[in-house]
């Protein structure tokens, strides 16, 4: 069977850098310090919540929730992010996402401080990712996936990767990230035309669509590696990938290697984040 | 042998388009204006400039040159960047690129207002391009590039993209508007392996890599479109693509099509940039 690529040493290695930094900001007068914004009580979102808080608490970083009610307007919203941009002791925001559907996100987005953008909503730290000029923060998950990679010593260059998905949050960044990493990116969607030829050709497999258990066997050839973005629920109410991981780690064989869902990109996900705040934090410091 | 997708028919259209704007602005009591900025007297720009002075006063565009000797610096140039963006009769700015090499390209191109950035040089034209939000002009040739598709009724939608070539000016901005058009994109540059197989997978083909006749018949199969965007110039000195266009032309055959250089991309670039300064103008006045 293939290689799992687990989240669990990556998450430990970030951790042992991450409360070294946190001490020496402390010793500092600095409490790095992470503003959640929520609207509502979507499960998804109060589950990442009740992971960031533990996560953060490991660390030593502060935690402060903004919420708000699921119908509390878009300008409660904007007065919210207006209060996290102001208060000097905040160094990181996470907005959970999507918002419901009456409120404008884009605004609410583009409103956060890109100094406090830790998890590259706004333009300004997309432009970043983009163009490798000026300042910003990645989307975190896009950033998982290379912690990933690098932990796990894969290098990309010059190789295939196929990413699934175009989002904002995950795959036009992501593919942006391993472009820079000298990868030859193909961005996969909906319209693609032969997914599952073009997917089986890659060397690198990214699957950012948030569709359970959707890639199968025909998608995977041996020797692939495979990071699964996706966290979904599947018919029995389990937590499961984008890809059928049972067929997928068939596939891509003992030489190939693939992310579980859970205890695959999701964990090192929050862990970025809390990276995000440390530095942040070091840069009104240092 | 493969249709020919000349620039001429696509200049036209957007000439007869253009003309009529301009002396719609004019009735309103502006002059559409362009402004050059040029450092040195490099051949390239030269011609570029020769090029668009003619199209500009074709369509009744005003053009204002500001020009700097090779060595005038960077303060020099900075100053003649915030004079174009103080001056409310200026719509649009061209900067010849690369700069000499003595100078901070990208702290130039960020001095440009946005609202007259028509070339897509500064960070806000190209996060709008990434990222779909907020306002800004693509970069021009890229641009071009969906001018000659959309003139030949060439859809991408679903198919097989390579773009070879992942500058700020051309790759990267292509690739993502021809993502937004649903095509399948893969970009492809120095470090991809298989690099000929890559290209001869694909439907489309968009070459920027100015390298002179660097992409033959091995990269090339009946029925692909090949879009060439360099401008070199070969060992007799004769303007030529990326593409051997002959061997190019021969190995897409009679259901292929290929844009020749000159005659090809080039000159609708030019009129791309018309149509961003008479675009600006616009949102000046009406």
């Amino acid at each position: 069977m293939a290689l799992e690529l687990l989240g669990k040493p990556v998450i430990a290695a970030l951790k042992e850098d991450l409360i070294g930094r946190t001490e020496a900001l402390k010793a500092a007068g600095v409490v790095p310090t992470l503003a959640i914004v929520r609207v509502g009580e979507r499960e998804d979102d109060l589950s990442y919540e009740r992971t960031a808080l533990k996560r953060a608490e490991g660390l030593g970083i502060e935690v402060r929730r903004f919420v708000l009610a699921e119908d509390a307007g878009q300008d409660a919203l904007m007065d919210v992010i207006a209060q996290v941009d102001d208060d000097a002791g905040i160094h990181g925001c996470l907005m959970f996402r999507p918002l419901p559907r009456a409120y404008d996100e884009e605004s609410a987005c583009e409103a956060l401080d890109p100094a406090k953008d830790i998890d590259g909503i706004g333009r300004a730290a997309l432009a970043r990712v983009f163009t490798g000029r000026g300042e910003g923060f990645a989307p975190c998950t896009a950033a998982a996936c290379l912690e990933m990679l690098d932990a796990y010593g894969i290098d990309v260059a010059g190789k295939r990767v196929a990413v699934v998905g175009r989002s904002l949050v995950i795959g036009r960044p992501v593919a942006m990230m391993l472009l820079e990493r000298n990868a030859t990116v193909t961005v996969c969607h909906s319209r693609t035309q032969n997914l599952e030829e073009t997917i089986r050709e890659a060397d690198v497999v990214v699957l950012a669509t948030g569709r359970a258990k959707a890639y199968g066997a025909p998608c995977f050839r041996e020797g692939q590696v495979v990071l699964d973005v996706g966290i979904n629920v599947d018919a029995e109410g389990a937590l499961c990938g984008d890809a059928d991981y049972e067929a997928a780690a068939a596939a891509v064989g003992e030489t190939g290697a693939i992310t579980p869902v859970p205890r695959g990109i999701g964990g090192v996900t929050t862990s970025v984040l809390m990276k995000h705040v440390v530095e942040s934090a070091e840069k009104t410091v240092f």
